[in-house]
């Protein structure tokens, strides 16, 4: 079974995305396994310090080699086979071509989630692959994480009812296919579904429907 | 105080996201409201429907344009003047400058999660801003929204300790900014901290920091 890794000091803002929804039903149905590594149990003395300041000074703190890496070696332990991922804004950009890529992958994955100003910089010699989700600091990688593992788990073979919807919507192949959409009633507050849509004409419906969609190519 | 409403089929996503970490913080020192609005509880009938097929056909089923109304309503009596965002693989791309923008608005914010195939069309008359957080399709709204909430809500004043991280790190004025980092221990696994980083010559490091910044223009 597909397992994903979480290497974080925030375990329980896991839980509830987690316990929800698409990804509660794929691990329910054995498809994956998803878990938190608490960084904090790897902590270094009484207080389990996992953070010092920068070496040439600089605000705030970092994440320290030590603990992270040791917490990656035990999430290694578990998955000897899996990819090692580090949420950063400075990493290659998340795109939907990538995840279906990860979602075929018989291997499992492990994330990296920093926080406070960043991380010790030589823990990317156990790093696969510097991952952002965009254009946009966020206040760790526990989002951009959970935001990766759904991405990948929706497209896993067998998780979503219908395969068919994973394949036809936006951004496969890079070009977004959604176009408007309407169900009952047919009137609301004076606003009516467009007759096209009601006709009944599959061929007609098909190009209205591509003549209404936003295509974006990558 | 500034108001976040989510308008979701899953609000316990959020409990752990909200209460942990800068968000719940800043809720404890009243500086933004976070809350959920349960978009079953306007469900239509005894089974509290909130889906239904589209017209013309196609796979899945889409949120219908009443309970969404509804929320929508009850979300802005809550807060009159707030904006209403819609979470879509088709809106505008989220950035920094964006977040930023946000930030500083007198307003607050109503986010619609979309769910399965998406929602009836005629909700965009109640929104003010479609908003997608990039390239990739997600299961709901639910992680946009709360990726959003997190860019924001940290640069609002007062939110992060020191006001300085907000500003020096990546993306604001659209160019990265971070550098390596090493804290210590000097030597870990044969892996040394940078000398010029150990000199105490401020001049060298900054001009080393500049050299090693991945920079990159939107």
């Amino acid at each position: 079974m597909k397992k994903f890794q979480v290497i974080t000091l925030f375990p329980d803002m896991f839980t509830g995305v987690f316990g929800s929804s698409m990804m509660w039903k794929a691990q329910k149905e054995s498809k994956v396994e998803l878990s938190t590594i608490d960084l904090r149990e790897f902590g270094l003395g009484p207080r389990r310090t996992v953070d010092d300041t920068p070496y040439g000074g600089g605000d705030g703190m970092l994440l320290m080699i030590e603990p992270l890496w040791k917490a990656v070696q035990q999430a290694k332990a578990n998955d000897p086979t899996a990819k090692v991922l580090l949420m950063t804004p400075r990493g290659q950009r998340w795109k939907q071509v990538i995840a279906k890529e990860y979602a075929d992958t018989a291997h499992g994955y492990i994330f990296i989630c920093g926080r406070y100003e960043g991380y010790d910089e030589r823990i990317l010699k156990q790093v696969d692959q510097e991952i952002s989700v965009g254009d946009y600091v966020l206040t760790g990688g526990e989002l951009p994480a959970m935001t990766i593992i759904d991405s990948i788990v929706r497209l896993m073979p067998g998780v979503l009812g219908g395969e068919a919807s994973a394949e036809i919507e936006s951004f496969s192949d890079g070009v977004t296919l959604e176009f408007p959409q309407y169900t009952r009633p047919v009137e609301f507050k004076g606003m009516r579904v467009p007759d096209i849509l009601l006709s009944g004409n599959h061929g007609e419906i098909e190009k209205w429907r591509t003549e209404q969609s936003q295509k974006t190519t990558d």
